[in-house]
């Protein structure tokens, strides 16, 4: 249907403000917000979510950075914008190192002789060709391996078995997730010939997770890798019985060459403000033991599906809808860093982003980092949310990973925070995979992002985002 | 404490009666069904199967037959029977040919390149040293496979996707696992170069499920391997999309040599009739993928603590109560076929039998073929097994596996009916670990069959044993 007359006279008032102050509230016009809840109930209806994410975990796969599979996500990821309607589709290069995992074995040797699953942790160096055999020295957590005594751990395999507990916001990771980025430096420090890791999830199957880690400079580089939630258990109590119990390791581990491969950007192109970005996404990589299905190719599913559903209008938003497949999450925002890079001169263009990255749970609440101006506007959109089940909560929460580097420019965000209850039970495992995820929370989840995009698109006012020096090292 | 009075009076009673017609009722003192109670209460409050489950599952760990675990976990049975004050320990051997597990992957190849996670079946052949690559010809159901055309087969992995139905009583079984024992067998009967099956399971885990396979005698030998649940539904996408995708399959596996392990058998001897035998026990094998824990280290842990239950009482039961870690279960009953052929001339003395092998779940039912003149005398049982939660239903059920040979040869057996709903979630997966067992539900086991085994053991008259010609090949 063609637009209403009252839009017509809108559009003509807001053009008389653009000259207003800076200090003008944002505004949402009263038929944006009637189209947003046609919006809201269509996706709800049923969106393409589900069949996006069927598509990119059944076709391709696993799709870790830099592998054949990478290419093959990407070609994907073109096609599909073009499939679903997008106005444009282009790509960006992203250049990064290439980390190669190989086989991975571990046990225990001795009295109580048996097989440890593990996992080596990404960018980890392998054994060296031949397998690994010590001592096992055991803490229960990161800052307990800091604390101890070098002597103790010289020459042994440092274990840390820290627990991760389960939030529905996932605020067990950051406490647990040190053990995985920083252990196997501060075990090097101390002598340690290997770092093996209580895997950081919050599932009991054995069903090791994988993640980044990093050397510090100057360190030796030891192999790191992840036990099993019940494997971790089981050295334990094996060391309650003999202290002196020694584990065989042996990984083939390596970061070797370079890659490029691109972030993939689809548009639905403004009517009026096509250089004005709102820009929404998820990432397109995943982890290799799965199939990367709640990490994250539900981020595009969702992402890609609310385009689809504001393309389906009869007309196009004011501001353009910028759709964002992230290359390289895992290895560390590598896609998020370029798209910073490429795009630093447009932060205030950008005029708020939003990323999907934290599984296939149904949105709960939404809550952003906007100007004082903004929030009514903010406010007004979640008011629309509310028959989806979501509250709005103000200022708080965070910027998707991928978000992050254009946050730290300046850029307005929002987060739809989603129930992550289960995620970490799947996080980084071979349990990634499509079964895992329920369409119906996907549609929930495409309609709240189309609502978002729509809105902050046609919105009178801009959300805050103005260029700063970027907080973090890109 | 010491028997009271009335006791001493029925014992003599007991010895009058020994000549009684054999259609006479089975009876069941009034002090033995007091003292019966008191070994429920006894056994709720805490018994020591989840120490046994602990200890054998982290000590020994994966045991499967003809490994060197087998005999660590020999060794540990004989050591714990003793521990736990049973009278007698004693091992009877038991010989059978090894099957070897060596490494096993497989990959679908072309466009949708991507791992498959799958375990070679007990019993399978390998690949013959090299990848077999091949086209995937894919069937609902074992009987479709036997419907199919040759011609449709010929030179093709065979792809067996039929589904496992969740039951409380594991009913679901039956009718599945026909995939996994003749999927080869029929496979190769129509040109098949290999099969492939959609684990005997309940769950959605990336973890696949062994467990054994036969081939019929002149039929060409093709490995046989199960895929996880999600991959075999990821296989099934991926041939939607193209039916001629190719499959990788390495597998190292074969059948060399012979071994002899040992059933291991602890009793409790009886004080009148010693050499009169209530039979219980679980297995002492188990798949080398987990550590055994539900399957079967539950039903050793339950019956040894069901054992120490009864030693704890000041005098022991009339009859000798017997309890048996049977080797080899996993690959055809193999110890328990040779505890039958051992003790052919003593069916009659072995007056009831009962195994548990159905994982930690709760005990919800007791059944029993029995003689009639016995019924009464095992409702009564169920009576003092009232307050764990347990009905008497009568007739039906079956013996557990390891009591079927004896079955077969006349023995009279009960069947203490365990919730199973989650049991095929584990079940032959790397994920049955002593993670997934809860040690309240294994204590009210523990009562169950130390009550059982007690009254069975104290019962005046028999439960129908007699010696019948075996049922089954042995
Ligand atoms: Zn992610
Ligand atoms: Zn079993």
């Amino acid at each position: 249907m063609p637009r209403p007359l009252a839009r017509r006279v809108t559009v003509l008032a807001l053009a008389l403000a653009a000259a207003r102050p800076a200090a003008a509230e944002t505004r949402l016009p009263d038929d944006a917000l009637e189209q947003a809840a046609v919006l809201r109930d269509r996706g709800l209806a049923g969106s393409a979510a589900y069949g996006i994410v069927e598509s990119l975990t059944t076709e391709v796969g696993p799709r870790m950075a830099g592998t054949e599979a990478d290419a093959r996500a990407v070609a994907w990821a073109r096609a599909k914008f073009e499939e679903l309607g997008f106005d444009r589709v282009r790509v960006e290069p992203v250049t990064f190192p290439v980390w190669h995992r190989g086989h991975e074995q571990a046990r225990i040797l001795g009295d109580h002789a048996q097989p440890l699953l593990i996992t080596a942790l990404g960018g980890s160096v392998g054994t060296g060709g031949q397998p690994l055999e010590a001592e096992v020295v055991r803490f229960d957590s990161l800052d307990a391996l800091m604390a101890a005594d070098a002597a103790s751990v010289r020459g042994k395999i440092a274990f840390i078995d820290g627990r991760m507990e389960r939030f529905r916001d996932g605020r067990g990771y950051g406490p647990a997730v040190g053990a995985r980025s920083n252990g196997a430096t501060e075990a090097a420090r101390r002598g340690a010939r290997a770092v093996l890791i209580r895997s950081i999830g919050t599932d009991s199957d054995r069903l090791p997770h994988t993640g980044m880690m990093r050397y510090a400079e100057g360190v030796t580089q030891i192999p790191a890798a992840a036990l099993s939630v019940p494997d971790a258990e089981q050295l334990t109590r094996v060391l309650e019985r003999d202290r002196s119990a020694r584990v065989r390791l042996d990984i083939d581990a390596e970061t070797r060459g370079e890659y490029t491969s691109h972030n993939v950007i689809g548009e639905i192109v403004g009517s009026e403000r096509p250089e004005e970005v709102v820009l929404i996404g998820g990432h397109l990589d995943s982890w290799d033991l799965g199939t990367g299905a709640v990490d994250d190719a539900t981020g595009g599913g969702i992402t890609m599906a609310a385009g689809k559903l504001i393309a389906s209008l009869p007309e196009r938003p004011r501001r353009t809808v910028r759709v964002v497949a992230f290359a390289n999450e895992e290895q560390g925002l590598l896609g998020a860093r370029a798209y910073a890079r490429a795009h630093a001169d447009a932060i205030a263009q950008h005029v708020i982003g939003a990323e999907s990255d934290f599984g296939a749970g149904r949105i709960y609440a939404l809550r952003g980092n906007v100007e004082p101006e903004a929030r009514k506007a903010l406010a007004q959109i979640a008011e629309v949310l509310t028959p989806l089940g979501i509250a709005y909560e103000g200022e708080g929460g965070g910027p998707g990973p991928d978000i992050g580097p254009m946050a730290a420019r300046g850029m307005a965000w929002a987060q739809l925070a989603q129930d992550g209850t289960d995620y970490f039970d799947l996080h980084h495992t071979a349990n990634d995979t499509l079964d895992k995820v329920d369409a119906e929370a996907l549609d929930q989840q495409a309609a709240a992002y189309a609502v978002f995009a729509y809105l902050a698109a046609e919105a009178e006012g801009d959300f805050g985002s103005a260029p700063k020096s970027a907080g973090e090292e890109d």
